[in-house]
């Protein structure tokens, strides 16, 4: 038994990364619904998972509904806000739209849990996940405004390439879900994904957009 | 009751489209395990769904597992026969390249259900579909053939962008699947699919492929 500060005892030694009880739950929910899928996970095998009663995982979700969809928001909430945050910025469109594509796909390539495989349940289509949904369709619309801008550089007017950056950045999901499943593929690197975000809207000279990219990008880390 | 030709007239009026028993068996349980989920499906609601008794579900498929088994082979046999042949046309790779790509978007485009989608339940990682995973390893490799021969085409040597083409590919199941839960995005043109696929390799003027590549495709499909 380990008291990890103030507060009642844990039952028992912390199992799970996370600073609080509740990070520890969705760390837990996280590798069950994606190793084991979402409807075959019990709320108390995600307890058991974690080492806590299930009254106390009741005390932070009231439904594993609550859980996904926490879970699924993470995955977008921070590149939603670097989006927003892109839009009015100073730089040429491709540069943004390049350091976008960076830091989505690095969110991506990152988590410890490939929860973007999640967003093809189609549990996901009722309304209990319709925040998620629309979110993640502002998320969509940060990437084809962006889009639009570059292929207005180009002297582009071609709406169906409108929506292949956003594309191009979920293919991340699915080479982690091959790579979990078969091994022996490389890792995901976030530059492949940018230049390729780039090359479907037409961009020829993608290493030209590496250097000021990786600027805006540590600038907006920085918060500045 | 209707008799539909030789044999035991069926309980009931057929229901779903398929030329065999087993035929309608996969198209309910495609509409179930892409609307419903595959772990809240089960065989009962299947044979529900076809009108038939389970007893006779089972004469044609032992286990939910293997219903999924061959819906999963039937989204990848008919593009692997075309990439194996492609691997030996005289055609340039380009051109082979594009061909595949406008074939498998079609055929992920044109499907009742979007079974793609069910490519990233973790349930695929068992021993059961070994086989699937191993024809679309399969698939993969003949997507990187062509790729790999494209780069060189092109004089560029870069490993990272060999495996795009397929990921790109791959999108019109997310496009799909978000057309379904949200409405209100265009339908997938396996041009723009297959013009993105050859982009993301650094290959600039994609219009030049069209007529050649549509030829291609018109030769393989009439089976020269």
């Amino acid at each position: 038994m380990t008291n990890t500060g103030p507060g009642r005892p844990r039952l028992t030694k912390q199992r799970r990364p996370g600073p609080t009880a509740a990070a520890e739950i969705l760390d837990a929910a996280a590798e069950l619904f994606t190793t084991k899928g979402f409807s075959s996970t019990s709320t108390r095998q995600i307890a058991d998972a974690v080492g806590v009663r299930q009254a106390s995982l009741y005390h932070h979700f009231a439904t594993k509904d609550d859980i996904l969809a926490a879970l699924l928001q993470g995955t977008v909430t921070g590149a939603l806000a670097v989006g927003d945050e892109l839009i009015g910025r100073p730089e040429p469109a491709a540069v943004r739209l390049y350091a976008l594509l960076t830091i989505d796909a690095a969110q991506l390539v990152s988590g410890r849990w490939n929860l973007g495989a999640l967003y093809l349940l189609p549990e996901l289509r009722t309304e209990r996940f319709t925040p998620f949904r629309l979110e993640r369709q502002r998320l969509r619309a940060r990437y084809a405004e962006l889009a639009n801008l570059v292929l207005a550089d180009l002297g582009e007017d071609d709406p169906a390439r409108t929506g292949l950056p956003f594309r191009v950045v979920e293919t991340v999901i699915n080479e982690r879900s091959d790579a979990e499943s078969d091994g022996g593929l490389d890792a995901v690197d976030p530059t492949t994904v940018a230049d390729a975000g780039l090359r479907v809207l037409g961009w020829v000279d993608v290493a030209a957009l590496r250097d000021p990219a990786a600027m805006l990008v540590s600038e907006l880390r920085s918060g500045n």
